[in-house]
């Protein structure tokens, strides 16, 4: 299907089987919102939560809430409902703490599990608080114990040596959007002997990934992005069953001993994936998260990738055809197998740009130092919405509304 | 002034300037609840802020939030707000992670400055996960660069010998709620080298603390018992100003790094305490948290300390004139000096006792074996409440109340 007209958009949205979705959003009138790679829009059924767990069960039943709503199984019910949409059989996805906290304590476990080796490899271009977190663990335990190895992004292959203990990687690039191939790296990884740690920041929730089906070893990701749980919301992580006897992370809070009503001095790990908890969860966050991952019980990932791919497919069209937008350079792969739910395009004012955009009512965003990213959240936008956007990106192009001083004001966070 | 007759408490509450107090929370009805120890009450501004926080800002602000409503912020004003009430000047706490975690990263770095040393002493009675995070440090950097000591909790003074590195104490004890000397001990303790953390979970909002006076090194607390922050909110940290420049963590996420939107690959720590921040703040739980600090906005330490202990000194007062009562055994110390907001009776049948009493509106907890907890929160109790609560548990003695079967069933958490 051609993305020429209006008409065409219309009959895409007629024709599309999530489009009772948006409904289930509060989605803010006269704006189009292509941030939800970085802040999902706010489900209905999570604002419900939110008063209900707030004013009713914290205000009302108080201590007593822990029992009577189940407080202490939100680390895991909210879990099970994340496993659904990453491929992982139950008793192995809980919630808790960040992504950053998370991957320290895979980075231990798994470097724990191996301690003949000691490189942990990543990739140049990964989320920079996922190379921090080698690099504290690695200051911690000496650099004979714990050091951190950068290969290129699109040559992870030839890096695969007998010397790396670890492979950390993000399954898709949080500025490109590009998406790693999970089976055939973790294949070839777990071939020479590698654990393998996935960061499912930005495929969760919108990419299909099958953790058990590739044999993951462990997996992070991300509450706040694709699945739509609130700003900070808590992240998830994985741990192969098949891994769970042996691994073992430092952050042994009480929330992970086996039995932490019994206030024993000794620590000892629960059984499973429970091991991997650590101080007390933070019931509220976590409440609207799993609130928010009620939106997704009656739908298909697949569905969600083939929405996403075609929402993408439409911006990108479109910006290919406008000789206004001809600046902008597309960084994304155009192959959609190579590629998550999102699109950067490079330009020199790109910020200015983006800030134009959101004043404008297109909310894009920046990545610095000159990357303008949109994505596509297929549970709340439709396709009229894309079209609308390009034309607004290209009245901003035309009328140079970007050379507007007050766009280039930046701000802490943008 | 002796809590003899129902018209003394009555002219208690009327002469208590906090009394106005009670009505900036949401206590439920025809409940009286003495856990405050374990969760505070939900203040009216917590509430409004929660609505706010997910309604308009996630729901309708979206992303620009960051920047229009200072979430980047939260960490450190959240932080001053608490501040004020552990006597520490301001750019040395901030509110983040839970308190395991916390303890996790000031161990690391306490340990990390004092390589000569290795051994971590803490108190027997402390709160366990304190000792499992340093069981777990332990057991990843090996027991010849972390090893736990404990002393007995009446006996620290003695076991403070020159290998000790960290000292690591609660300010109340979590059972008994005995309270220790914070300026003779960091005194002590740094007499002979070590570095003090101290746990303020049972103390911050309640007793009065003075960091800074005390030249105290490292300090952690928690969000959701005195500050009313709600179930699971964010602990803080406080690192002393002296230390700020050579004190570093493991945990070194990207929203410790001095330039987090720069997505350098190489961590450089933020100068100040805000090295101590790990991922991406926890927003709508750290909103709440803020705002249930504005309920101490015009309070005085020296006010809430006050009452506390006039609350207690009721319960123990009625519990000790009554006949009925006397298998309770006092646990907590008895000299005002040496006790912090709570009171831990003993009884052998305290489980079900506290079943019993929760059954008839009275709010109390168990902690395992034998020990049933009551807490004064000094905000939202009035004096009428504890004579009550004293005629409820006098019933429930009396008429063996606690022998019904129902009581006996143990859920998950107490």
């Amino acid at each position: 299907m051609t993305a020429g007209s209006e008409d065409t958009l219309v009959q895409m949205d007629r024709q599309d089987p999530l489009a009772a979705k948006t409904a289930a959003f509060d989605v803010p009138a006269e704006q189009i919102y292509l941030d939800g790679n970085s802040l999902g829009c706010l489900p209905v059924s999570a604002k419900q939560r939110a008063r209900e767990v707030v004013e009713q069960q914290w205000g009302q039943d108080l201590i007593k809430s822990w029992n009577l709503h189940q407080w202490i199984d939100l680390p895991f019910s909210a879990g099970e409902k994340i496993a659904r949409l990453i491929g992982a059989a139950p008793g192995q996805t809980i919630c808790c703490d960040s992504i950053s906290v998370n991957i320290f304590k895979l980075l231990s476990a798994a470097l724990m599990m191996h301690n003949e080796r000691h490189v942990v490899l990543s990739q140049q271009g990964n989320f920079p608080t996922d190379l921090y977190m080698v690099q504290g663990l690695a200051r911690q335990l000496g650099e004979d114990r714990c050091s951190l190895r950068l290969a290129a992004d699109d040559d992870i292959a030839s890096a695969l040596t007998d010397d790396v203990a670890v492979l950390l990687l993000s399954h898709v690039n949080f500025r490109s959007g590009a998406l790693y191939d999970m089976q055939a790296i973790t294949e070839q990884a777990q071939a020479r002997g590698i654990l393998v740690i996935w960061d499912l920041a930005h495929s969760a929730g919108v990419v299909p990934v099958q953790l058990d089906a590739c044999r993951a070893d462990f997996a992070v990701g991300c509450g706040y992005k694709y699945l739509n749980g609130g700003p900070g919301a808590p992240a998830f992580l994985y741990v192969a069953r098949r891994h769970q006897a042996q691994a073992a992370q430092p952050l042994s809070g009480w929330m992970g001993h086996m039995a932490p009503f019994d206030f024993d001095n000794a620590y000892q790990a629960a059984p499973g994936v429970a091991g991997f908890l650590t101080g007390t969860p933070p019931v509220i966050s976590l409440s609207i998260l799993d609130a928010a991952l009620d939106v997704f019980a009656d739908v298909d990932v697949a569905q969600l990738r083939q929405k996403s791919l075609a929402l993408a497919g439409v911006f990108m069209q479109r910006v290919a055809q406008s000789p206004l937008l001809a600046e902008l350079q597309l960084l994304s792969p155009v192959d959609e197998a190579q590629r998550g739910a999102q699109l950067a395009y490079r330009h020199p004012h790109a910020f200015a740009i983006c800030q134009a955009l959101i004043a404008h009512g297109v909310i894009a965003d920046f990545r610095a130092p000159d990357i303008l990213r949109v994505g596509f959240s297929p549970l709340f936008l439709r396709f009229a919405d894309i079209g609308r956007s390009v034309d607004v990106l290209s009245r901003i192009m035309r009328d140079e509304l970007w050379r507007d001083p007050a766009y280039a004001v930046r701000h802490k966070v943008t």
